[in-house]
């Protein structure tokens, strides 16, 4: 059921940014608009353009399953979508999505001029969308945010914490080392990898610390970034750091770069909640982490937040 | 500037999910392989496609710059290109972003046929990119998560907190208000818009309480789901939800979702983190937001931690 993979299935109330108003529809998914020669005949020169409904009321079209896609010219598919189209409307559809392999980008301009645009592209895929519905689209949009994440490796015996000065800045700032996290990658596990490979330093998750959101983000192609610390336990000491992404990493006490000018805002204020935390116990600081079975998807999730002492877990004995 | 739109000037070690080994390049803008004669000649169907070099090593090549594009074709594009790289790779150039207007999508396919991919299209545009450097790519990737945030609305007075059931839901769940955020939003900013327009109460941020990730999210196109949970502070009482988001919305006194079985296990959990909260202070629970300048940008950010007593925030006193 591809259409589940674009349209919220789960979550609909998540995935509609602005009020659906699509109850009236059934669910499940039908051909639409198709009847027995729903396909292209290239002697004819005519494409009839298979859809699949939704639930929410909106076709999707595959051209990947188009018999014969690499004779139809643009002209061609543009007509014909432009049939499906007028025959969407009158069955009340709201919506058209498109997905279009990478070699068949020539369709693209045709699906733009009939008022198609890109909803997004990855690697040898796009996917475009028309609007058919009341008032302006109401479409949920594709992925907003990246995701950064650094460790914050602080060693409890020795009260020294791991931090780095990257190259390539205008000016040398100490900060937690950290990167981008990879598609599918789970924040703690994003620290401990983004650690190791800038210092050489293995670590273990202990708690999330912080969350900075930021948006029109110039390293993130305009997107919004959010930008998570975890507080780490060091399992090794032996600094090896990259010297293509720093130009220093040392284990400093965690004083001193609380007292440090040459850091961030951000690390600054982080390094005076580890001095806090250390100081009058972590629980006043840390975020756990638990897992959860996901609700209708067999997926699992992480979820973090401050700890909950275990009777109000368990609400035993505590009605 | 562009490139500093596509390259992450001033973080770059987070915007490189990878290891970059590109310090010897100079930073700046530059043309790249383009002499006098660097432009599209359509009697001798030559073009010369314009780069712009950026600190990386990597060339940005945008083709809404390039004048007469109209009556290019994709076979001559596809000569040019083919040549370009040819040069761009003798000069030791790592990596090609190409960026096409949608209407000029016919071009996209002869870039997919010489190894491009797209990295990512929005509205009337689309990027690709093709690796000319050793090893795997190691460009930045796009987006990866959406954000969703849903208000916890508890009035400490009456001890009733703000539930509803979705509907198009296969079971109906008690949950939160709650919505995905626009671009650029901010958290607390989605959980205040999105629990007044589900129902019709007004409210004021107080904190954040949770932060789950979940992967391969079938309501956010496979990509990965950030849902953060907002205290939020009631403003007004009469409830007059959306019939089209909900089925029912209700004030339920916070014991009874603690207590209740038919809601999500994040609802339940964050119900008993509100009650451990009410009863021994909503400072066990809370994150408190901060507003903090960028370093580079000039722009702000807001960051998320438990509260840090003022006497470490501004360490008077403490050395």
């Amino acid at each position: 059921m591809p259409q589940l993979l674009n349209w919220g299935y789960w979550r609909a109330a998540l995935a509609w940014t602005r009020r659906p108003r699509f109850s009236r529809f059934t669910t499940g998914h039908h051909r639409a608009s198709c009847g027995p020669g729903c396909s292209w005949d290239p002697r004819a020169r005519v494409i009839s353009l298979q859809g699949e409904l939704d639930r929410f009321g909106g076709v999707s079209v595959h051209l990947a399953r188009l018999a014969e896609l690499d004779r139809l010219d643009s002209a061609d598919f543009q007509r014909g979508l432009q049939a499906a189209i007028q025959q969407w409307r009158s069955e009340g559809r709201i919506a058209v999505w498109l997905h279009i392999p990478i070699l068949q980008s020539r369709f693209i301009a045709s699906a733009a001029s009939l008022g198609f645009c890109f909803h997004h592209a990855e690697s040898d895929s796009s996917t475009l969308t028309l609007w058919l519905g009341e008032g302006p689209s109401r479409l949920p949009g594709y992925a907003t945010h990246q995701v950064g994440v650094a460790g914050a490796v602080f060693d409890e015996n020795t009260r020294k914490i791991l931090v780095v000065q990257d190259r390539n800045k205008l000016k040398n700032m100490w900060k937690f080392p950290g990167g981008l996290s990879e598609p599918g990658e789970d924040i703690g596990d994003t620290a401990v990898r983004e650690v190791f490979e800038e210092t050489g330093i293995k670590s273990e998750f202990r708690s999330l610390l912080s969350i900075r959101q930021q948006h029109i983000n110039p390293g993130a192609f305009g997107k919004s970034d959010m930008y998570i610390i975890c507080r780490l336990k060091p399992c090794s000491f032996t600094i090896n750091f990259c010297q293509h992404e720093c130009i220093r990493c040392e284990w400093m006490d965690l004083i001193d770069l609380v007292r440090a000018e040459n850091t961030t805002p951000i690390t600054s204020r982080v390094a005076r909640l580890l001095l806090y935390g250390s100081r009058e116990g972590f629980d006043k600081i840390d975020l756990t982490r638990e897992e959860f079975p996901a609700v209708y998807t067999g997926l699992f999730y992480k979820l973090y937040h401050k700890e909950l002492p275990e009777n109000y877990k368990t609400m035993a004995g505590m009605y």
